[in-house]
C-alpha cells in the first residue's frame, strides 16, 4: 500500500509518523510539489489545486478532518474519488468541553463577576439552573450528537435540527426539515444557546442571517463550532448590537485567521477561539485512519464515506 | 408546630413563604431581636448571639446551609441543641458547574485565548484533554461525592481525600487519615487540581499553607469553595507568586465580603466569585426542610444531624 500525505501546514510529518507507526507495511510518502510517484491513498487536509495533478492513480482519499469542503472545493478532485472522512476520535469530547465552557460562562454570569472583581464589587448576582438553558443542536452528526447527549444527562433541555431524522433519543426534541413540515422555526424558538454543528453544504450556506437568528428568544446565545460560512456576520453583528441576542462564542470564521479589522475581535459580546474548538488528535485519529485504510484497501465497508451531493 | 426563622440577611421573608408553602400546619414567624414568644424549632443561617437568648425552648436549630459553623460558633448556643442541616438540594449539582468551568478555563487555556483575541493575535496553542487532569477532591461529604462522581464519569482521573473512609466508587482513588498511615501528602501529589468542600473545623483550619499547598506539583491548581479558613491566604499567595501554583479559584474567604485592600481582589491568577458557587437553592431546600421538620416532631430519625465534635 503506498500512501502519500497531503497538508496545508507543518503537520504532515507527524502524520506520516503517526500512521507509519500504525501501517508498517504501507510506503508512506509526504507530497511536495512535483511529487508524482503514483500513490493508492492520500491522507490530509486542505490538499492544493495542483495535488491532484500530480496524484491521479489515487484510489480514495482521507480527510483527517470531519468537515471536507477543503476537498470538495478543490478544482481538480476527480469526479469520482472516494472521500472517506474521520469520525470523532475524540473531538466529539472536545466539543462536549467547548460548549459546556461557554454555557457555564453565561449560566453563571462568571463575565459579570470578573467585571466586579476587576472593580472591587462584592455582589452576588440572581443564579439560574441547568433547566432554564434549554440547547439547540443544528445538525446531528457524530459530534452533535455527542453534544446533545451530554447535555441531556446534565438535565438540560436538549432540541435538535436535522435533516436526516434518524437519530431517537427520548431525551432530545428532534425538530425536522423532512415529512413537508420545516420545523426550523420552532427549534429556533424553543433555544435559548445555539450550537452550530453542521458542514458547510449549499443546504447550510449563509443559514443564519438577521433574519433566521431573530427567530432566537430574545437574550439567547450562538455558539458556531462548525464552519464560518453557515453565519452572516452582520446579520450575527447586527443582532449583538441591538440586544436580541446576548452573546456569541465563535471559533469558526469565513476567513481564517480572521482578518485584522473584523468586528469580532473586538466585539464585547463575541469570545473568539482560533478553530481550535475540537482539534483531531494525531494519535486515535491515525489509528482510526489506519483501521480505514485496511478495510477500503481489502474491498470491506468503511464509515465516513462522504456523499457529495449532500456534502458530507 | 411553631417555627422561627432567623436569618442575617434580607433572606428571612422568602424562607418564612417558602416553608409556609410546604407546612400549612405550622405557625411560622421571622426572629428580630425582642422577639420571645417560644418556638419549638428554628430554621436560618447565622443567627446573631441574641437569638438563643431569646430563644430558650428550641427543640433543634434547622441550617439552610451546609457549612454549620456560622451557628456552631454562636456564643449562646446551647449545649445540647441539635443542629440539622441542608444536605444537598441542587447545591451539588451547581458545585460540579463550578469546578467544571474552572478546569475547563484551566485547560482549554482560555484566558491565554482571551487575551490574545483582545491584542489582536491568532494562534492555536497546544492543547490538553481530560486524561491529563487529575483532580483532587478534599472532604467527601454529600457535594464532594457528587463532584467527584461527576469527573470520574467525565473520564478525569479522580482523587479523594477524607477522613472517614467510607466511600466506595472503584473510579476514584481514595486517600485517607484513618489507619495509622496519613496519605495526605501522596493526595496532593497526585492532584493538578485540588478541590476543597471539607467543612470548616478545628481539624481543618488552616489546613493549606505554604508547606501543604507546595505538595501539589508544580503548576497545580486550587478551587475553594468551602470555606476561607482552610486557606492560609498568605501561604496560597506565596505560591502563586514563585509560580509554584498556576491559579485559583476562590469562591469563599475568611472575611465576607473580602476586604478592598486584600491581594485576591487584583492578583492576575485569583478568579473570585462572591460565595455564590452554589446558593441553597429555596424551593427544593425549603421542601427538604419541612420533611425533616415532620420527621424530627413526630420523633423519626432525620439525616443531617451535626455532630459538634468533628464540626459537621
Amino acid at each position: 500500500m503506498r500512501i502519500v500525505v497531503v497538508y496545508g501546514s507543518h503537520k504532515a510529518q507527524g502524520w506520516r509518523d503517526a500512521l507509519g507507526a500504525q501501517l508498517r507495511e504501507a510506503q508512506i510518502d509526504i507530497w511536495q510539489p512535483g511529487f508524482t510517484e503514483p500513490a493508492d491513498f492520500a491522507v490530509g487536509w486542505s490538499p492544493p489545486p495542483r495535488f491532484f495533478i500530480d496524484q491521479p492513480k489515487l484510489r480514495a482519499f482521507f480527510s483527517t478532518g470531519a468537515g471536507v469542503e477543503h476537498v470538495l472545493n478543490n478544482p481538480n478532485l476527480p469526479a469520482e474519488l472516494p472521500i472517506i472522512r474521520v469520525e470523532d476520535a475524540g473531538m466529539g469530547e472536545q466539543m462536549v468541553d467547548y460548549c459546556r465552557f461557554e454555557v457555564l460562562r453565561w449560566m453563571q454570569r462568571r463575565d459579570e463577576y470578573a467585571a466586579q472583581q476587576a472593580a472591587g464589587v462584592w455582589k452576588p448576582l440572581d443564579e439560574s439552573h441547568r433547566e432554564q438553558w434549554p440547547v439547540g443542536i443544528f445538525g446531528l452528526g457524530v459530534l452533535g450528537r455527542e453534544v446533545a447527549k451530554a447535555f441531556a444527562a446534565d438535565g438540560y433541555p436538549v432540541n435538535a435540527f436535522t435533516r436526516s431524522n434518524t437519530t431517537r433519543d427520548p431525551n432530545v426534541r428532534l425538530f425536522s426539515a423532512v415529512n413537508g413540515a420545516d420545523q426550523f422555526a420552532a427549534f429556533m424558538q424553543a433555544t435559548r444557546v445555539l450550537m452550530i454543528f453542521a458542514p458547510l453544504t449549499p443546504a447550510t450556506q449563509d443559514k443564519f442571517d438577521r433574519h433566521t437568528l431573530r427567530l432566537l428568544p430574545r437574550g439567547a446565545y450562538v455558539i458556531n463550532v462548525a464552519r464560518g460560512g453557515l453565519i452572516v456576520d452582520e446579520g450575527l453583528l447586527e443582532l449583538l448590537d441591538d440586544g436580541h441576542l446576548n452573546g456569541a462564542a465563535l471559533d469558526v470564521f469565513r476567513q481564517e485567521p480572521l482578518p485584522a479589522q473584523h468586528r469580532y475581535w473586538t466585539h464585547p459580546k463575541v469570545r473568539m477561539t482560533p478553530h481550535t474548538a475540537a482539534v483531531t488528535p494525531m494519535g486515535p485519529a491515525a489509528k482510526q485512519m489506519a483501521e480505514k485504510l485496511r478495510r477500503y484497501a481489502a474491498n470491506q465497508p468503511v464509515t465516513g464515506l462522504v456523499e457529495r451531493a449532500r456534502g458530507y
